[in-house]
C-alpha cells in the first residue's frame, strides 16, 4: 500500500552494505540551507533592510509603513470577541486537537456567514487555516506545480510571490490602472496567460490600492478565467471593509463556472492579525475542483494543522455575536481618515494620491521629473524619513515603483501631522522643470 | 535587485505578443492537484480509513489509539495555565502581528526554560512555530532539498514521512530493538547514511514506543552523527515526561560538535495540543549550522508567520508559573496507567507488551504464530474493535507492522476494562502451535 516503500531497506541490510555506504558518507561538516529556503525573499524586508532608517531627532517619528491596525491602539477590537475567546478557554471544551480542517462546527460557522444564494457555501467547503497567508500556501500550493506560473497583480501583496517563487513556481504580473481606480489591465492580463498558467489572483479590496472593484469588472475577470479555463484565487481577506457608498461584492457570487478558491481570515474585519484564524472558501459551481483539488487541501491540510482551536471554538460567537456598530466604527474611520490624507495631499506639489474605496491604504504616486534629487521612490522615502521622521513603504516593495504606500489605520491627529510634514517636504523639494529626466525612468 | 525579475513582462506588452500567447491557451478546464499535494501521505488516515471499524454494539467503544491526552476529561491543563491565556487576551496586547519567529520576549522565555550549562540558548536560538508539527516542517525543509534523504525511526511518528515525502524528500528507516527497550540500532542506521543524506531524525521520548534513551546511548548516536557529519533533528516534544527513577537528557545537551534542531512544544506537556505552539530551539555549538540554516529559518517562517499572539504572550506565565504539582500528577498518572497496562497485558497469552519509560504510548507485540486467523496487525486490531469494541492503532502505521500501540492516557478504569477486554480476545484467538506459519511473514 505504499507505507512500506522502505520496508526493503531496512530488512535486507548486509555487512557489504555496510560498506559499500560508507565509502559516501562526508568527511567534513557542510550543512547548506536548502533552495527553498534561499528562494523564499520577502521584498519588504529585502528594501525596508537596505534603507538608511534615521529619523529627525528633532520630530517624532510616525511610521504610515506598517499594516497592522493594532499597533497605536485607536482600533481595538470589540469586547465580545476577547469575551468570545475567554470563554472559549472557559469551556474547556478546545484544548485537544481539532481536525486538520478545523472543526466541523466552526467550518460550518464560517459557511453560514458567507454563504450567499449566488454562492452557497456548506461546512465541507471550509478549510480552517493558521491565518489567511496558510490560505493563501495552501491554495497556491495545491494548483500550482513547479514550472507552473501564476498571475498577480502589480502592485500587489508581496506574500503571493514570495510562496510561489519558494515553491518553484513563476509568478507574471499584471498591470493595475491607477487612471481607471486600479483596475484591471484585462488585454494585458489575458495577454500573460499561457498553457503552465494554473492560478489567477485577484485581491479585492486591494493591498496596497485601497481599490474595490465594480460588479461589471468582477464579471470581465470572470470571462477572462472562463475562456481561458483559469482557476481563481480570491484573496478578499479585506472582503466587506469597504467605505460607505461603495458596495463589495465578492468574486464566487458573480461567478458561473470559474471555479474559486477564496481567502479569507478574522485579521483585518475584526482587528485580531496576530490571531491566525483564516479560512479558505472553496467554490465549485461546475465541479472543476471536483474531488480532487478538495482532497488536495485536505491533504496538505494535515502537514502542520491548522488555527489554534480556542480560536476556532469561539469563531461562532465572534461572526455572530459582534455588533455591527463595530464594523461601522472601523469602517467609518477609515473611510475619514482616508479622505483627510486624500484631501491634504492632493493639493501637495509633485504627489497624485490615489482615493481608494475600502481597506486600509491608500497610494500616492510621485511625479519623480519634480523630484530630481531623487532617483526613485526608495530614495524619496528614505529622505522623508530622514528629513521629517515620517516612513511610508515605497511601492517598489509592491514591484510598482514611483510610488508609496500610506496605512490610514493611524490616529487622526497622526494622520494630519504626517500629511503636514509630507507637504513641507514636497515643498522644499520640488522642481518645476526637471533637470535630467533621462535618469527618472530608472 | 530581483524585485523587478518580472518588471519586463509587464512593461513591454505589444499586439503582437498578445497574439502569439492566445495560441497555447487552455481550450476546457483541465484543474488537477498538485503533485505536492497528491504526495502527502498520511499513513495513519490511509491505514484507519481501510479498516471496518464495527464496534460490538454489546459493549461501548473504548479507543485507546487517539494520541490526544485531552479526549477523555481525565488529564485537563492546569488552571494556570488557562489563566495565562486569559491575561494575555486582558492585556489587549497581544492582538496584532509577531515578528514571524515570534515576539522577542516569548522567545527569551522558552530559550531561558530550556537553556542548561552544556547548551546554553538565547532568545535568538527561539524559532517559535504553529505547533511542533511546523517546527519539525520548517527544520526538515531547511535542511533538505528534494532527492536529499533522511533517516528516520521504525517504528516511528508517521508525520516524519508525510513531511519529507512531499517535499521530495526521500526517507531512510532505521530500525529501533524492541528487545533493548526500543534502543536504535546504530549500525543499521550507519549503513543507511550515504552522501545525500542530510538530516538525522531521532525522536526521544519516543512515540510509539514510550522509550527513554540513557545518556550513553544517546552519546553513542551522537558520535555516529559527528563521524558521518550528519546534524540531527531531536524530536523532544515529549522531553521530560518521563518516569520516575528514570532520568531524561535532551540531546543538545551531549552534544560537543553535532549541530542540532530541537523541535518541541506545549502539546503534551502542557496538555493542550490544539492551542498550536511549538518552537525550534538551535544548538550549534561549533558554528557549523552558521549563519545561513538561521537565516534560512527565519526566511521560511515568513511564508505562514507561527503561533497565535495569545498564547505567544501567555507562553511566560504557562512556563514560568505552572506549579510543579501539575508534572508530577500527569506524569505519575502515566506511570501508574502504563504500569497497569504492561502488567495486564504480560500475562496475556501471544501478547509481548515493551514497557514504557516515559510519554504516553506503549507497544505491544502480537506474536503473529499464535493467531492464524489473522494475517497481520491490521486484520488483528480490526477484530478486535468487532468483537470488544476496543480499537488500538495497528503498528503498520508506523511501519512496524505485527505490533499495536495503546495510548494510557485514558481514565484507570478504562484501562483495566480494556486490558481484560483484550484478554479475553486473546485467549479466544489464541493457537498454541501455529498451522501455516509460512503465510505469517507476509
Amino acid at each position: 500500500m505504499g507505507l512500506n516503500g522502505n520496508g526493503i531497506q531496512h530488512n535486507t541490510v548486509k555487512g557489504i552494505i555496510y560498506k559499500s555506504k560508507q565509502k559516501s558518507r562526508r568527511q567534513r561538516w557542510n550543512v547548506r540551507p536548502s533552495e527553498m529556503s534561499i528562494n523564499t525573499l520577502n521584498p519588504i524586508r529585502a528594501i525596508v533592510d537596505g534603507m538608511k532608517l534615521t529619523p529627525n531627532p528633532e520630530k517624532p517619528m510616525i511610521a504610515l509603513s506598517i499594516g497592522d491596525p493594532t499597533v497605536f491602539g485607536n482600533l481595538p477590537t470589540d469586547e465580545k470577541v476577547l469575551q468570545a475567546l475567554k470563554d472559549a478557554i472557559d469551556s474547556h471544551k478546545y484544548n485537544g486537537y481539532a481536525p486538520s480542517v478545523g472543526y466541523q462546527k466552526s467550518r460550518d460557522v464560517v459557511a453560514n456567514f458567507y454563504s450567499c444564494p449566488e454562492a452557497p457555501l456548506e461546512a465541507e467547503d471550509v478549510v480552517l487555516t493558521s491565518g489567511c497567508s496558510q490560505a493563501i500556501d495552501l491554495s497556491i500550493t495545491v494548483l500550482c506545480n513547479p514550472g507552473d506560473n501564476i498571475l498577480i497583480p502589480c502592485p500587489g501583496f508581496s506574500l503571493y510571490k514570495t510562496l510561489a517563487v519558494s515553491l518553484g513556481v513563476q509568478v507574471k504580473l499584471y498591470n493595475l490602472l491607477p487612471e481607471k481606480s486600479w483596475e484591471i489591465d484585462l488585454q494585458h492580463m489575458e495577454s500573460l496567460i499561457d498553457d503552465r498558467t494554473t492560478c489567477l489572483i485577484i485581491n479585492n479590496p486591494s493591498n496596497p490600492c485601497g481599490s474595490v472593484y465594480s460588479k461589471e469588472h468582477l464579471k470581465n475577470v470572470l470571462s477572462v478565467a472562463s475562456k481561458n479555463c483559469i482557476p481563481i484565487l480570491a484573496d478578499e481577506i479585506y472582503g466587506d471593509m469597504v467605505f460607505p457608498g461603495c458596495k463589495y461584492q465578492s468574486m464566487a457570487s458573480l461567478s458561473s463556472d470559474v471555479p474559486i478558491l477564496a481567502c479569507g481570515g478574522l485579521a483585518k474585519r475584526w482587528l485580531v492579525p496576530g490571531w491566525r484564524m483564516g479560512w479558505i472558501l472553496i467554490h465549485d459551481r461546475n465541479q472543476i475542483f471536483g474531488k480532487e483539488i478538495r482532497q488536495g487541501l485536505v491533504k496538505l491540510s494535515q502537514r502542520i494543522l491548522g488555527a489554534c482551536t480556542i480560536v476556532q471554538g469561539a469563531i461562532e460567537s465572534i461572526l455572530n455575536d459582534t455588533p455591527q456598530e463595530f464594523y461601522h466604527r472601523t469602517i467609518n474611520f477609515l473611510k475619514s481618515n482616508s479622505e483627510i490624507c486624500f484631501s491634504e495631499l492632493s493639493t501637495v506639489p509633485g504627489l497624485t494620491p490615489v482615493l481608494p474605496a475600502g481597506a486600509m491604504y491608500l497610494m500616492v504616486g510621485i511625479e519623480m521629473e519634480h523630484f530630481p534629487e531623487f532617483q526613485n521612490d526608495v530614495q524619496f522615502t528614505e529622505r522623508l524619513v530622514t528629513e521629517q521622521s515620517v516612513f511610508c513603504l515605497p511601492a517598489t516593495a509592491f514591484e510598482y515603483p514611483n510610488y508609496f504606500r500610506i496605512v490610514v489605520t493611524v490616529p487622526e491627529e497622526m494622520m494630519v501631522e504626517a500629511c503636514a510634514r509630507i507637504r513641507e517636504f514636497c515643498q522644499h523639494h520640488y522642481r518645476p522643470c526637471s533637470q535630467d529626466s533621462n535618469e527618472l525612468d530608472q
